[in-house]
């Protein structure tokens, strides 16, 4: 057997070894620790595989795993940004489209090709199966900083207007979860864990 | 809306963040910090995706992707078991089968019993799809203990023979694998991170 070819993909492989370093602003759940992209990748993708009845149209469940699992390896490069950062462009960053071409780029072709184009498809948002695995994504810090009575809500002061923007987005993906998601952000208006700001 | 199906979902994907803290006896690559279950579930998920050609029949990637994202939950009750620890039984314990119980049965009856299904097929190792999987979880560990210059083989005094031994399940899964697996750990003998018990 030749292992050019394997071995192109256990470069890859090795590679996002780096997705465990690279931390979020949000916490574990009921924790002070920073969750990393890898576990936060892993968590979205079985959210996916246990919400997916809720997608407003049915979804290929593979497509909406693979992008959640590959969705910010473009990060080892380019570094997280954090939802409510107001002073940077959020998607499809010149530094994010430049580490795909590094990252995905140590596979084969043919897989480069295929998991750029997942990834593309991904931050386009467009299709039902983007807009269902960002729902996902939306979520997660959500039920988050719920259990961290605020989490970081509370500590970069944001409000419950922009909360409501940003998580609007899931209900792109899912009107159901959506009314859930609402419901949970009101509460946490009623439980002072979050802040109006025309308070 | 009533959400009593949902809240048992989200029930579930709140206590599954506790695999984010069971640490396994391997470190991350080129590292000093050891992995934990979460991260590692992660990984396999992708190389299962990015390998599957390597299986010795066409798997359904989805359910092997499925088997390894949730293949760790259960160490949430019954902690992590090291693949070279000769002192316990490892697969299908007592424990093990009653926290597929508790965990899975936080999920509305059919999704529990549909991931206990996955997760005894796994377990099991019978189908291509449980081999193809089983065979990813035997080959991260070999990948980081190369780059670790030993790593669990030369921390806890595995022998070649016992690498090579419990290495050999990846065959059932690949052929092509198994071959690339056995050269590395050949290489790793002549390298002098892997230790012969004939020696």
């Amino acid at each position: 057997m030749n292992f050019e070819h394997l071995l192109k993909q256990v470069a890859f492989i090795h590679e996002i070894d780096k997705v465990k370093y690279i931390l979020r602003k949000t916490k574990l759940f009921n924790s002070e620790r920073n969750e990393n992209d890898a576990e936060h990748s892993w968590h979205l993708a079985i959210m996916a595989i246990i919400l997916a009845e809720y997608a407003n149209e049915p979804v290929d469940i593979l497509k909406v795993v693979k992008m959640l699992l590959i969705h910010d390896v473009v990060e080892i490069d380019a570094g997280d940004i954090f939802l409510y950062d107001t002073a940077v462009n959020h998607t499809n960053t010149e530094a994010e489209l430049k580490a795909t071409q590094r990252i995905f780029g140590l596979l084969p072709d043919e897989q480069a090709a295929d998991l750029i184009a997942v990834w593309e498809e991904f931050e386009s948002g467009k299709t039902m199966e983007a807009k269902f695995a960002r729902a996902m994504d939306r979520l997660e810090p959500l039920l988050q900083n719920i259990s961290n009575r605020g989490g970081t809500w509370k500590e970069f002061g944001v409000s419950y207007e922009k909360v409501l923007e940003k998580k609007s987005v899931i209900q792109k993906g899912s009107d159901q979860l959506w009314e859930f998601a609402r419901e949970l952000i009101n509460e946490s208006v009623k439980n002072g864990i979050l802040i109006s700001a025309a308070k």
